[in-house]
C-alpha cells in the first residue's frame, strides 16, 4: 500500500471514528441536555478516552455544532428527492411535510441539538452556512405554498406564514412525540397535513 | 404603626424588589441565553449588588424557574378569562388561540426562559404544579375542540392531535417573530387561525 493510500485508510478511520461519536455525542445531549452534558459522559458513553475525544473535537460545543450542522446539511436534500416533479401543490406540500418529519424523526438526537442551539456555534463559517441550507430548505415550501396560490388551489394565504405555521407543527413534534408508543411521526404529520391542507384549499 | 404592619410593610417591598429583579433576570435570560448568563450580568443589570440578589435568590437556576413558575401561572386564568361562554366552538378556540398569543408576546421574556427550561427546576414540588397547570391549560384546549367535534362544527379529527398542531405554531412563535417589525402578534395567530379553523370546519 503506498504512502498516499495509508494516509487515505488513516482518515476514512479517523472519520468513521468521529462519526460515530458524533451520533454517540447527539444521543447524550438529546438525553440530558446541553449542559449537563459533559465531555467525560461522551467518552464514557463511547468506551473511549476523554484525550481521544479532545483528540478529534476541541470542545463540547464543537461536537454540538457539528452535529447541527450535519443535520441541517443532509436535511435538504432529502426532502428535495421525496417531492414529485408532478402532481397538485397539496400533494407536494404533503410530501415536503412527510419527508422532513421523517427525517427529524430518524435523526431525532440530532435534530433535539440543531434546535436547541440554533444560533451557536464557535465557527463562525459553518454557522452561516447552516442559516443558508435552512433558509433554502423553508424558502422551498414557501415557493410550493406559492405554486398553489397562483394555480388556484389555495386561498390567497401569505405562504411565508402559512410555511412558519407548516413548520411549527414539525419543529415543535420533538418536544412531546414519543417513537415508543402511540401513532408513528408519519402518521402524526398526515393528520397535521389534513387540517393545513384542508384550510388551505379552496373551498 | 404596629410591629406587624411594619413587617407585612418590609414583606411588600421585598417582594415589589423580587419582582423587579425577575422582570430583569427574564430580559437578560432572553437576550443571552440560560448558559451565558451570570447572577452578575443580572445583578448589573439590576444595579444591585450580587450579595443582595443572592439575598432574593438561590442561584440563577432559581431565577429562571421562577420566572417561568409564574408565567405558567398566570397564563391559564389570563386565556380562561377571555374564552367567550357562548358562540361557535370556532370563536371559541381562536379567543383562545389570540389569548394565549398575546399572553406570549406580552411577557415574551418569562416565555422564552419557561419554554427553554421546561422540565428543569430545583424545587420539584414547583416543577409538578407548573406541568399540572400546563397540562390544564392543553387540556381546556382540547375540550374546545373536541365540543366542535360533537357539535358537528368540524370535521372527526383526534382533539389532541388538532390542539397539539395549533399550541405548535403558538408556542413556536418566539423563535422567530420579531415585535419590532412586521405583523403584530395578533395578526399572525388570526391568519393561522383562518387556516387551522379553515381545516377543521366541516365543508
Amino acid at each position: 500500500m503506498s504512502e498516499d493510500l495509508d494516509a487515505r485508510a488513516a482518515d476514512a478511520q479517523t472519520s468513521d471514528r468521529a462519526r460515530s461519536l458524533l451520533d454517540i455525542g447527539a444521543r447524550i445531549f438529546a438525553e440530558k441536555g446541553y449542559e449537563a452534558t459533559s465531555m467525560r459522559d461522551i467518552s464514557s458513553a463511547a468506551g473511549v478516552s476523554k484525550a481521544l475525544l479532545y483528540h478529534h473535537f476541541a470542545s463540547k460545543e464543537d461536537i454540538y455544532a457539528r452535529i447541527s450542522f450535519s443535520a441541517t446539511e443532509k436535511l435538504y436534500s432529502f426532502v428535495e428527492e421525496r417531492i414529485p416533479a408532478e402532481g397538485s401543490a397539496a400533494e407536494k406540500v404533503r410530501a415536503f411535510m412527510v419527508a422532513a418529519t421523517t427525517f427529524f424523526s430518524d435523526h431525532r438526537s440530532a435534530w433535539i441539538a440543531a434546535s436547541n442551539a440554533f444560533w451557536s456555534d464557535p465557527d463562525r463559517h459553518r454557522l452561516e452556512t447552516r442559516i443558508a441550507r435552512r433558509r433554502q430548505f423553508e424558502r422551498r415550501l414557501r415557493d410550493l405554498i406559492r405554486e398553489g396560490v397562483e394555480n388556484g388551489e389555495f386561498n390567497a394565504v401569505d405562504p411565508a406564514m402559512a410555511g412558519r405555521l407548516i413548520l411549527s407543527g414539525i419543529n415543535w413534534m420533538h418536544r412531546w412525540y414519543d417513537p415508543e408508543k402511540g401513532l408513528t411521526a408519519e402518521e402524526i404529520v398526515n393528520q397535521y397535513a389534513d387540517i393545513l391542507l384542508g384550510g388551505l384549499h379552496k373551498r
